[in-house]
């Protein structure tokens, strides 16, 4: 297929390439900022676009690999009655509906960089299309793409969105809170990754709810108030210490029907955290 | 050495077996709940102790490794001349030495599970003591039993308990809230599992902070408000999430000196999450 990418950000620099070893066509990358679209283009040899009326009408699909809030703004200046598609994981299809007949969503879930260009084989592609005709033609490009191809509607796909940002985003996070204040102290950082790599094991090959351990779920609040008052110079983390362990120990005790096929009781692995 | 243990819990279920491969000799193990204790014991052969007054005062070493919360209680009972010591990250050595001339500190930087026995001789031990002739015996014994051994204060290992509270326990929760958003719209967590792997990959061989991707790191308000309209069931998810954004935007503008070599700038790793 002859396929136009419209924007040059982290998307792309895995885009165009998966693409192109996939026996594709790139026949061009728009983008606002010249020096990245000239990069990109220049690594990848693809012909780059930096005015929107040189943009051709005649490329068989069109990806606009855009942040969110650049979607609209890429549909609304593309004109075209071939396919168009997005690769977000929250805008819904709806929105390209308004612009475009044929339309869709091929949704990468992986986080991207420009600096490592992930293999999109292994990928799982999660697709959305307008109608049946362009249905084929999406889940054919998809598929040269990745072995892992998946229909799934935009109001799932949210979900997903968002369980992503909490499991992978805020779980980073939570990291980042550790070895800043490990960093402050002075303590070796290192100690700790044993302890999380043992915990994202257990986390995946059990299920994290019954694997949860530490003081909230404990309910030990000696130890939860003298965290709190360690946390008395830094107000966002000690509402979060205390939110974090507010919902721990809910979910401790409302344990989500459907979640795990495990009965909650008998809990094996509240350890000494 | 002839070593008593104080408690039965998760911590004994490990810490037992990894004495006596050591080839110490466990004289005794003491605990409230008889079932458990001679669960325990039967395991490994060896004598319940379930009286207070029956417990040794002939041992060389007394390990407390019961939760924080009975540690006072159990140092209060315990009458004897040699090493006591706990195995907590959060209770001060200052605990045991209103009861004792000689005590101290073996800290296990692990999690622990009955089910699961941890090998104890890559856990990193970070060991306390009271004085000098009992830190030549608590360094003989902890080497015994792991081949990374550190001494470490007690404010020092309070701040490693926080910070490992941070990136195990909160972490593990993130991932479960994922896991109850997605059950509960039918959407399958394994989509999950590859990002959860590579994020926990770039965040440990990088810097968590500079790995920072999503919504709050890239100011996408859109995005941002949008989740928290999606939350508005699970008001202290919703919470969480709102703190959680605000904190990691926060790290994104102040990042802390000290905790990287890197400059934050050129932030490479902010990927379609």
């Amino acid at each position: 297929m002859n396929i136009f990418v419209f924007g040059s950000g982290n998307v792309a620099w895995s885009l165009v390439p998966a693409l192109q070893k996939a026996g594709h066509n790139v026949v061009g990358v728009y983008g606002r900022t010249a020096s990245n679209v000239r990069e990109l283009c220049n690594h990848f040899s693809v012909m780059p676009v930096l005015e929107l009326d040189k943009i051709t009408p005649y490329a068989d699909v069109y990806f606009i690999v855009t942040a969110d809030n650049g979607i609209i703004s890429a549909a609304s200046t593309l004109k075209t009655n071939h396919i168009v598609l997005h690769t977000s994981g929250t805008t819904d299809i709806n929105v390209l509906k308004r612009f475009f007949k044929k339309c869709g969503v091929i949704y990468p879930v992986q986080t991207f960089s420009k600096s490592v260009q992930v293999d999109f084989s292994k990928v799982p592609l999660l697709i959305e299309y307008s109608d049946e005709i362009t249905a084929q033609k999406i889940n054919m490009l998809a598929t040269s793409l990745s072995s892992d191809v998946r229909e799934m509607s935009s109001a799932q796909r949210r979900i997903l969105h968002l369980s992503a940002v909490f499991a992978c985003n805020f779980a980073n996070h939570m990291v980042s809170v550790s070895k800043m204040l490990m960093a402050k102290e002075d303590v070796d950082f290192a100690l700790l990754e044993p302890l999380i790599h043992e915990t994202v094991r257990k986390a995946l090959e059990n299920d994290p709810i019954l694997c949860q351990s530490g003081p909230a779920v404990r309910n030990d609040t000696r130890i939860l108030n003298y965290h709190l008052e360690m946390l008395n110079q830094y107000p966002i983390l000690k509402k979060i210490y205390s939110y974090v362990s507010e919902s721990i120990s809910e979910f401790s005790k409302s344990y989500p029907v459907g979640v795990s096929g495990i009965i909650p009781k008998n809990k094996e692995n509240e350890g000494i955290f």
